[in-house]
C-alpha cells in the first residue's frame, strides 16, 4: 500500500537545495512511498531536472506561490499568505491527498496553519510538539511539549501525556510505554502547582492500568532513559531542548578545536578516528530529526529549519512510518478513552492566534 | 584581614574524608583564611590527626551532635535535628563568628534552615540559588533560580535578576554584567505570562540605567555565554541543571567507552591525551562547584554532594571570595536601591516550611 507524504519544500534555512534531493533518496529505499511536492514549480522542477528525477513516477509537484520566511511573524503567515507551501502542503493532509505532511520552515507558523487547516482533535485542548533525543540505552525518549505551549494546565499536560504514549507505542512497536512527569525531584511533593496535579491525574490513569505511568523524573533522567516518554509543559521543554542543543555544539566545538591544536593530537585523531566517529554517531542529531505535532487532524511533521538533506529525509522516515503504523486511528481511539469530554473544557475558547508562541 | 568560613564537615555524600582534606589543602593556598570545622568532634579530630594537621592555627573545630542526611525531610532537617552540623554551622554566620557557610548536604534543607536561621534580606521575598555553567567564551554564565522557588511571581525573578547581577559583578569584578532572561525565544511577545510581565519590569530598570539587561535568551544561551547572568524560575533552572549535567554525563562515558573499544582507539587516545585533558577540563564541572543561596542575612554556599575534595575546595574558595569583596553589603544596597518594599508584598506570609522544594 502506499503510503503519500506532502513536503514543504520551500521551509528551512536551505529550501528546496536540500528538501528535493532529500526527497529523492528517501523515495529510493522507500518503495512503498509517493510523494507531493509543494513549492514554487518553476524552481522545484528545475532542482528535479538536475537530479535527473524530473519525470519520477511516484513524484507529484504542486505549486504554491508564497513562502513563510522563517522571520514572518505568525499574523503574516497565518492570513497573509493563504498561498504559501506550508500552507499547502498541510492542506494536502487535510484533503486526503497526503497521509502526513513535513516541513522545515517556522515551527510557530506551521503550528499555527496545522491548527487552522486541520483543526485539533476531539478531546485535545492543545496540540504538542513531540520531539526524540538521544539516551544512554541507545534507545529515544520521546519529550513533550517542545514549545508549543508556554502556560499549561495539569489537564494539558494529561493530555501530553496520552499522545505521546501512543505515539512511542505505535512508532517503536513497544506496548505501555513508560511515563516520566518532568520535575524538580522524584517524590511526589516536590514540583509547582501544575506538575503535582498532573502527577495526580498520572496517577489514576495508572491505578486503571490504562498509562504506564512511572512518576516524576529529573532533567538527567532525559538522557538516562529513565522512561520512555517525559512530559513537560513546552516553555520547560523547548529551553530543555535548546540547553541540551547548545551543550552538544559546545563540546563539538571544543573536541574540534582540542583535536586540531597541534599535529599529536591530529595524529591521534586519526588513529582514533573510529572512536570519534562513534561518538559523532551517537550524538548525531540528523538521527533525531523529525518532530511530531500531536492531537491535530492529521499528521505533521516538523524538521529542524538548518537540517541537511540527509537530517531530511530521517524527518520524513517519520512521517512514513507514523502514517504506515496508524498513529491518527490509535491516538483517536486512546483519547476517546482517557480524556474526559468536559463542557467547562470544551467551551475554552481558542484566542486568535492560538497559544503557540514559540 | 583574616576571613573565617564555616564548614558543615558531615554533609555530602561522603562527610568528613572529603571536606576535611578539602579544607586543609584550601588553608594551605590561601593564607588569608581561617576555618571552623564543625561536625562530630571525634570523627572531626581523628581526620585532622590522620591529615597530619591536628594542631592548624587556622582550625577551630566546632561540635555538633547531629547530621543532617541527604534524604532527611525537611521537617527532621529543620525542626528535630537542631544541633545538627548544618544547622551550627549557618549559626556560626549569623553569630558573626564566619563570615560564611559550606555545605555539602541536601539544598532543601540547607536553604530551608539558612532561612530559619539567618533570615531573608530586608527586600528579598525568597532567596534563590545561584549557579555557574561554563561557557564558550572560556566564561562563567551565572544562572537563578536553580531550584529554591518552583512557582515564581515577575517582581520575584526581577529580586533573582538584581542578586545575580551583584553576585557576578563582586565576584567577577565586572561592571554592570548583562542579563538576560530565560525564555522560548528572544522577541518580547514570547514566553508565558510570568515572563513577559517580568521582561518589562527588567526593562524599566535598564531604561533607569540601573540594571544592564540584555533581554530574551534562549536554553542554547547559556552555553554561548550570551550574557553573564540568566534569570529563570526554580523549577526550569533545575531542570535545564540537571538534564546539562545529565548529557555531560552522558557524553563522558560515551567518550570513555569509545577510546577504550580496541588498542588502536586506546593508542589514539594515548597520543591524543593532551587533547583528551583540555576537554575534561573545559567541561569539568569541580571549577564550577559552589553555588550561592542568594538573599538571606549571610553568606551560604551549596556545594555539589558528590564533590570530592578538589571540588569542595572550589566552593570553599568561593565563599571566601564572596565575603573577600563584600557581596552581602553589595547586595543589601542594591536591593534598597531597585527593590521597592510595597506594603503588599511585605505583608507576604511565608509558609511553615518556606517555598523550597527541591
Amino acid at each position: 500500500m502506499t503510503i503519500t507524504l506532502s513536503i514543504d519544500c520551500m521551509g528551512g534555512d536551505h529550501g528546496s537545495a536540500i528538501t528535493i534531493p532529500a526527497a529523492i533518496s528517501f523515495l529510493a529505499h522507500e518503495p512503498e512511498a509517493a510523494l507531493i511536492l509543494v513549492g514554487l514549480e518553476a524552481e522545484l522542477r528545475a532542482e528535479l531536472k538536475r537530479l535527473k528525477a524530473y519525470s519520477h513516477p511516484r513524484i507529484t509537484v504542486q505549486h504554491a506561490a508564497e513562502v513563510v520566511a522563517m522571520d514572518d511573524p505568525l499574523e503574516v503567515a497565518l492570513r497573509r499568505k493563504k498561498d504559501s507551501s506550508m500552507r499547502v502542503a498541510v492542506e494536502m493532509v487535510k484533503d486526503g491527498k497526503a497521509q502526513a505532511c513535513v516541513s522545515a520552515g517556522n515551527t510557530a507558523a506551521l503550528m499555527a496553519i496545522s491548527r487552522y487547516v486541520l483543526k485539533t482533535m476531539q478531546g485535545v485542548d492543545r496540540p504538542a510538539i513531540c520531539g526524540i533525543m538521544p539516551n544512554q540505552k541507545n534507545g529515544p525518549t520521546y519529550m513533550l511539549d517542545l514549545g508549543a505551549n508556554v502556560d499549561c494546565e495539569p489537564h494539558h499536560l494529561h493530555q501530553f501525556a496520552v499522545m505521546g504514549s501512543v505515539l512511542f507505542s505505535a512508532m517503536e512497536r513497544t506496548a505501555r510505554p513508560t511515563i516520566g512527569l518532568l520535575n524538580v525531584g522524584t517524590e511526589d511533593i516536590k514540583g509547582n502547582e501544575v506538575v503535582k496535579a498532573t502527577g495526580k491525574l498520572l496517577q489514576e490513569d495508572h491505578a486503571r492500568g490504562k498509562l504506564n505511568f512511572y512518576g516524576n523524573v529529573e532533567g538527567n533522567d532525559i538522557f538516562k532513559g529513565t522512561t520512555d516518554v517525559i512530559v513537560c509543559d513546552g516553555f520547560v521543554g523547548n529551553v530543555t531542548l535548546k540547553a541540551a542543543e547548545g551543550l552538544g555544539r559546545f563540546m563539538k566545538d571544543v573536541m574540534n578545536t582540542e583535536f586540531r591544536r597541534n599535529p599529536l593530537t591530529m595524529i591521534g585523531a586519526l588513529i582514533a578516528g573510529g572512536a570519534l566517529k562513534q561518538i559523532r554517531n551517537r550524538f548525531n542529531p540528523s538521527r533525531y530529526n523529525g518532530a511530531s505535532l500531536l492531537g491535530l487532524r492529521g499528521l505533521v511533521f516538523k524538521s529542524h529549519g538548518s537540517a541537511d538533506a540527509y537530517s531530511f529525509e530521517w524527518a520524513l522516515k517519520r512521517a512514513f512510518d507514523a502514517a504506515k503504523y496508524n498513529v491518527q486511528e490509535q491516538l483517536s481511539a486512546m483519547i476517546a478513552e482517557l480524556i474526559p469530554c468536559t463542557p467547562d473544557r470544551s467551551a475554552v475558547i481558542e484566542p486568535a492566534v492560538p497559544g503557540s508562541t514559540i
